[in-house]
C-alpha cells in the first residue's frame, strides 16, 4: 500500500449536468439519500430532467456555501465527458473546488482540466480508476468485525443494504462504518475504491486493504459486487468475500429478475447464494454465517411482499426484509443473538 | 475486443542478463523446455550463471541468425531493469528485433528503450502488462471442447501440466492448442496474456478471449492461474474457470507443502479443489468433471510417487500421474472414455 487511499474532501457541490432523465444522475441521487448534509447544492445546466431535490446554484454559488469538491454525480450517453461539461469542471477549479467523477474516461486525461488542475493546485478523483498499489491478500484474521453484503445477483441492492444496516446498527448503539467498493459508495464513505477497477491479483488484497483491522467491538459493513453465480463477475464477489473476511453477511435478493443482468444465465436461488459463501468464506473466516435476507420487494404489493419475506425467513430460519420498506431492525436483532449487543 | 491480441514474431533470441543462479532464468528455461525449435539462442552477459543448453551468441549473431525478438528471459532481484540489460535491449532493437518481457516494469517507461523502438520500429511486448480492453464474460457456451488444469495452490505444476497434455493430445490424433495465461506460457504460445494483470471486471471476459470458440472437436488446454483454495488469488481462479467453462479440469498438486505459497492458510485437499471446480464450474459448462490428477512427485522417490499416486487415483476413480515423471497417456485415456477418440 503505497499511496495514500482516497478521500474526498466535503462537502460536496453536485454536478447534475443536462442529462435526459432522472436514472442518469442515480450517483447524485444516492449521495443525497444517505449523505444529504454533505451537500451543499446541485448544479444543472439547461435542459437538464434529473433533480436531487438539493437547492440550484451556480459553481461560484457552491464555492460560496463553502463546498470543498464538485461531484459529477450523473452519467451522459456512453459515459464519456462532454465539451460543455469539461467547461464547468474548469471552471469549478478555477473557483478553487476539487472535483471528483465516477465516469470510465480520467479527468486528467483531459488537458483542459489536468492544466486547470494543476494551475490551481486541486485534486481530481477518478474513483472509478485507481493508482494505488496493493499487497496481495494475506488471508489473516483481523481484529473487529465485519459484515458483507452478498447477492443473487447485480443490481439487487447490496449498496442500499449495506448502509441502512450501517444506520440501523449505529441506532442501535453498535458503532459501526460503511466500508465502500463501488464508486457511488465511495462518494457517500468519503474513502474506499471501485474495487472492480483493481488489476485482478489485488483483489482480494484490495478488500484486506478497505477493511482493516479496527478495535474488536467495531462492526465494519462492506458493500457487496456482483455475485458468486455470475458468470461476468464471481471472481471479484469472491476476491471481496475472501479479503472481507466476514463474519457475517446478509444475501440480497430481487425476486421478479429470472436472469442474471446482462447475461442469460439464470438467478441462483438464496439457498444456494447462502451455501455457496459459507464454503467460500470459511476459507478466511471459518465462524462465517448468514445473519439476514434483503429482498427488494418494490415490484410487490403489501400483502404479497410480507406473505414472500415470511416464506423466506421461515425456510432459512433468518430475518428477511426489505431495508426500503421493512428496516434492518430484524437482523440487527439476528447480529445481537449471534454476536451479542453491544 | 478494441486491440489486437499480443503475437510475438518468432523465432526468439533468448537474453539471459548476468543472473546469479538458474532459477532466475526460469522463464528462458520454460521456453527452452517446450519450444526450443523457436529459440535461434542464448544472450549471456560476463557472470551470468543461468544457461539454457542453448548457443551463446551476441545481439548482432542473434540478428544474423534470423531471431525476431529478444526475449528477456530471466529477471534480476527486485524484478527491475538494470542499466546495463537497458543497454542490451536499446542493442537489440537497433539490429532490428523487437523486445519481449515479462518484468514488472515496463519496457516502454524506459525512456532510451521507448526512443530505440520508435526509432527503428519494433514492438515492444510486456506481457506483465495489459493494454487491451475485453468485453465482461458473457457466460454462454462456446464450439470447442476445452481443459483446465486447476491446483490445490500456486505454483503446483498447472502450466507444465497443460502442456504436457496438449502435447500428449495432439500425440493421440486430437487437434488440441495450449492457452497461455501467465507470462511464460504467453512466450510458449506466442499468444495469450496474465490473466493476473486485467483489470478485475474483465478476467472472466479476458478468459473467455483467450480461449474462443473453435471446430467443436478442437481441444484447447488452458493454462490454470492460482487456486479456488488461495486466499490472495481465488479471485482470477474462479473468473478463468468461468470463462474457459472446461469440459474437463485437471487437479495439479504437491503433495509435500503443508500451507499455501505465500500465506498461512492450510493446503485444501484434492477432494476439496474436485468438488469446489465442479460446484462452481458447473455455471458456465454444466457437464464440467475431471478428468486427472498430476503430481508434482519431484521430492518423493519411485516407490513412493508411484504408492501415492495409486491411493489417490484409486480414492477418486480417475488417473493419477506425474506429468514429467509418467507422462499424461492416462489422463488422454479418460479424455478418450469420456469425450470419444479423436
Amino acid at each position: 500500500m503505497k499511496a495514500l487511499p482516497m478521500e474526498i474532501a466535503r462537502p460536496y457541490l453536485l454536478f447534475l449536468g443536462d442529462v435526459p432523465d432522472a436514472l442518469a444522475a442515480k450517483t447524485a441521487t444516492g449521495i443525497v439519500d444517505w449523505r444529504k448534509d454533505w451537500c451543499v447544492g446541485q448544479v444543472r445546466l439547461d435542459g437538464c430532467a434529473a433533480d436531487t431535490g438539493l437547492k440550484d446554484m451556480s459553481i461560484s454559488e457552491g464555492s460560496a456555501a463553502g463546498a470543498k469538491t464538485m461531484v459529477i454525480g450523473a452519467v451522459n450517453a456512453g459515459g464519456r465527458l462532454p465539451d460543455h461539461w469539461v467547461d464547468s469542471v474548469v471552471e469549478a477549479l478555477n473557483a478553487g473546488l476539487d472535483v471528483a467523477s465516477g465516469l470510465h474516461v480520467k479527468l486528467g486525461d483531459v488537458p483542459a482540466i489536468k492544466e486547470a488542475a494543476a494551475k490551481n493546485g486541486r485534486q481530481l478523483h477518478d474513483v472509478r480508476h485507481n493508482s494505488m498499489t496493493f499487497a496481495t491478500g494475506k488471508g489473516i484474521k483481523r481484529p473487529g468485525k465485519r459484515i458483507l453484503t452478498v447477492g443473487t445477483d447485480c443490481s439487487v441492492g447490496k449498496k442500499y443494504t449495506a448502509l441502512a444496516m450501517d444506520k440501523a446498527m449505529n441506532e442501535r448503539g453498535y458503532t459501526s462504518s460503511f466500508c465502500a467498493t463501488g464508486q457511488t459508495g465511495v462518494f457517500i464513505s468519503g474513502r474506499g475504491l471501485s474495487l472492480d477497477a483493481v488489476i485482478a491479483d489485488f483483489i482480494a488484497g484490495a478488500a484486506e486493504w478497505l477493511s482493516p483491522a479496527t478495535e474488536e467491538d467495531h462492526w465494519q459493513v462492506v458493500e457487496g459486487q456482483g455475485s458468486l453465480f455470475h458468470p461476468s463477475f464471481a471472481g471479484v464477489t469472491l476476491g471481496l468475500l475472501h479479503g472481507s473476511q466476514p463474519d457475517g453477511f446478509i444475501v440480497c435478493h430481487e425476486p421478479t429478475r429470472s436472469k442474471m443482468r446482462g447475461v442469460e444465465t439464470p438467478l441462483p436461488t438464496v439457498d444456494q447464494v447462502i451455501d455457496m459463501t459459507i464454503q467460500c468464506g470459511k476459507l478466511t473466516n471459518p465462524g462465517i454465517r448468514c445473519v439476514g435476507i434483503a429482498v427488494n420487494t418494490q415490484a410487490l404489493d403489501d400483502d404479497e411482499a410480507l406473505a414472500l419475506l415470511a416464506k423466506l425467513g421461515e425456510r432459512h430460519g433468518l430475518p428477511a426484509t426489505d431495508p426500503i420498506r421493512y428496516g434492518m431492525e430484524a437482523v440487527v436483532d439476528k447480529v445481537s443473538a449471534e454476536f451479542g449487543t453491544p
